[in-house]
């Protein structure tokens, strides 16, 4: 590992697909970092917008390197059944085929398996289901998702794993946490002796759900191994906040330091926030996408719905000071018009802001650790969004 | 009327809302001619691009002034419904509300009325309806248009017309053409000695479908009134080709020559092409954006449907030496592979490159006039169109 200076980081010798912590909340365990990989530096916390299928839904990728955007992740699971990896390979990679230069994390395909594809049957040696596009059997397998994610060029490739839903039964959980850990073996194997290995950062993903002793069985057996960077998956699967800090508590102390923490699937601003404090690094998630899709815009006071008729006459920006394509131009009145007219301009609007949001939001996080700060800009940051989104229910029901 | 220079229009002395034909084709009546509003100067031949619900759709403001767009058409039927010329009026017009500072033209609602809303009833007063939103009675007169359009603060205002279906008995036909005639002079009676007139161009619509006697009437008749420029309406409702020639030239023959001359709702470019020729400066269509949305490029060689599995490994861009944004950064296949996929930027690129094709048309159209070889240049395009829709027509027929 190399060295790291705290604001420069241009000139650091830092090996490819190297992490470096540039430094330490002296508070909480925030830590602000530095992600080598083969299509540049990704400066931590950073969080990752999803481009599913070869594109961040309305977003073209001039605007997204715009915005900050530093690093996206795309499917597996999608690009494999469409276009498929061979036509991406034959393109030169994702990054040649969707005109983004910048770096690529691509998941696994387990999480997808487990929530789109019908009809599953999870043996040792893969998951065989029906794909969600037109039925037809299909299979992966932890090498072939290796072989995708390196056909389609990703630059951090994560392991195969399986996502078991929440709740389900302790045995079950076991067996899912057992078959994580064969199954990434398997995945480094793949991996042995080929020269590609050292353009890509390998992820291992932290299954066992909210219970904390698989947590700790399957991070430490993963960091046995010596992945490049690990990832707590199986959160944010439908339970309880409560029960999601816990999975990633019950994971990050078995976690190398030196290492980068990555909380898939991860999610609201306020959740963002606690995590970074608990030391994680990468975040991705479509809620400020999704959001934006169906009407809502994330702000420092918390979430708006544009189509309340509240700002049908609204002069205002979205968020006043914020200097997103969509609040420099345009009032919350035009923004509604167009969500309810049904205009794609509406959505593209509220995505840019969004994705602007959660951007400056991580450049804010890691700023503050870099000053030391953190543990305030924490506290001011968690008041103001939870009164927010306390005075904005409250609104609510009084109009109601 | 002041001087026109022919490639310069800096410091032409035109006073506001006027015309001026800067150069005459020596073969065929197309001419290149200069309109004034009070939102800038519009070179003609020229397209407008259809902001229906005051959004170009899929586009932003920012990307239309990029592709040289001059002048947007926007709706008055579907802007009073929602959000309502007050409500945009309180925000000092449509140029502030959609955040477009170049000229608009609004239709005069009439072409809606008839094609879009439900149980109407035409009396001499106006026409009352169902409106195609929520089903609620309204009602639109040739005052109430004004009205509208001021308030939207248009700077070209179509006066109400009554718009019959093609196909309809010739005693239909006439009374809808008297009755065009005698709502045209109350539109412009609304106008008389209201101070905002002199920033807007008022416009006149020639309706008779394609009978050639009441086309005549109905132009003449305008013409006596003394519109700032005159509209062909009720063309491309459904009738042949030919017999949409037959009413645009049954009609030009008789509108001044000093005068800007509008053919609504048209059209493909082989037919924007021809009508130039017959002397028509302004066009408006939702080809390009509508047809983008479906996965249609508009090229030199005609059109090609994006979505034929016949692109899915084409590594060349939509049309070879296009400068658009589509075709400078992404493939064919990619693009392919978005609409496929449903993905918003699929249609964006798409709307973009089709946005430009028909601005770069109407320059190309532009400047063979001020040069004086427009008769080749039709002959160059027409040629070029027809062989690659026959050609495509082919592949498409030996393929299936």
């Amino acid at each position: 590992m190399g060295m790291c200076l705290v604001n420069d980081t241009v000139g650091i010798p830092m090996g490819k697909g190297r992490f470096c912590v540039a430094k330490m909340c002296p508070v909480t365990d925030a830590r602000a970092g530095i992600l080598e990989t083969s299509h540049g530096r990704v400066l931590t916390p950073v969080f990752m917008p999803v481009g599913t299928q070869g594109s961040v839904k309305a977003v073209a990728p001039e605007e997204l390197v715009a915005l900050g955007v530093q690093i996206l992740l795309c499917n597996t699971y999608h690009l494999h059944l469409r276009p498929g990896e061979e036509l991406v390979a034959d393109f030169g990679g994702l990054h040649a085929f969707i005109g983004w230069d910048g770096p690529i994390l691509t998941d696994s395909g387990g999480y997808q398996v487990f929530s789109l594809a019908k009809l599953r049957k999870i043996t040792e040696e893969g998951v065989f289901f029906q794909n969600h596009l037109d039925g037809s059997p299909t299979v992966l397998t932890p090498e072939s998702s290796m072989e995708i994610q390196q056909k389609l060029g990703a630059d951090v490739v994560m392991a195969f794993d399986e996502c078991p839903p929440y709740g389900c039964s302790e045995v079950d959980l076991e067996e899912a946490v057992r078959r994580t850990v064969r199954w990434a073996e398997r995945g480094l194997a793949w991996w042995a002796g080929r020269e590609e290995r050292t353009d890509r950062l390998l992820f291992g993903i932290v299954q066992g759900g909210t219970h904390e002793k698989l947590r700790r069985d399957c991070a430490l057996a993963l960091v046995e191994m010596g992945f490049d960077g690990y990832a707590i998956g199986g959160v944010s699967v439908g339970e309880p906040e409560g029960e999601m800090m816990v999975a990633i508590e019950a994971s990050m102390g078995f976690l190398p330091t030196k290492k980068p923490r990555y909380a898939m699937g991860i999610g609201e601003p306020n959740q963002i926030v606690e995590m970074v404090a608990r030391g994680v690094d990468m975040f991705d998630c479509v809620l400020p996408t999704r959001m934006a899709r169906h009407g809502t815009a994330y702000c420092s006071t918390g979430k708006m719905n544009l189509r309340n008729s509240c700002y049908a006459r609204d002069k205002e920006p979205i968020e006043r000071g914020c200097s997103c394509p969509a609040c420099r131009k345009f009032s919350r009145a035009y923004i509604r018009h167009l969500l309810v007219s049904g205009e794609i301009l509406g959505m593209r609007l509220l995505t840019l802001h969004n994705l602007h949001f959660y951007t400056k939001l991580m450049a804010e996080i890691r700023g503050a650790i870099l000053k030391g700060v953190f543990h305030l800009f924490r506290e001011k940051f968690l008041e103001g969004w939870i009164e927010g989104e306390l005075e904005r229910k409250k609104m609510k029901n009084s109009a109601g």
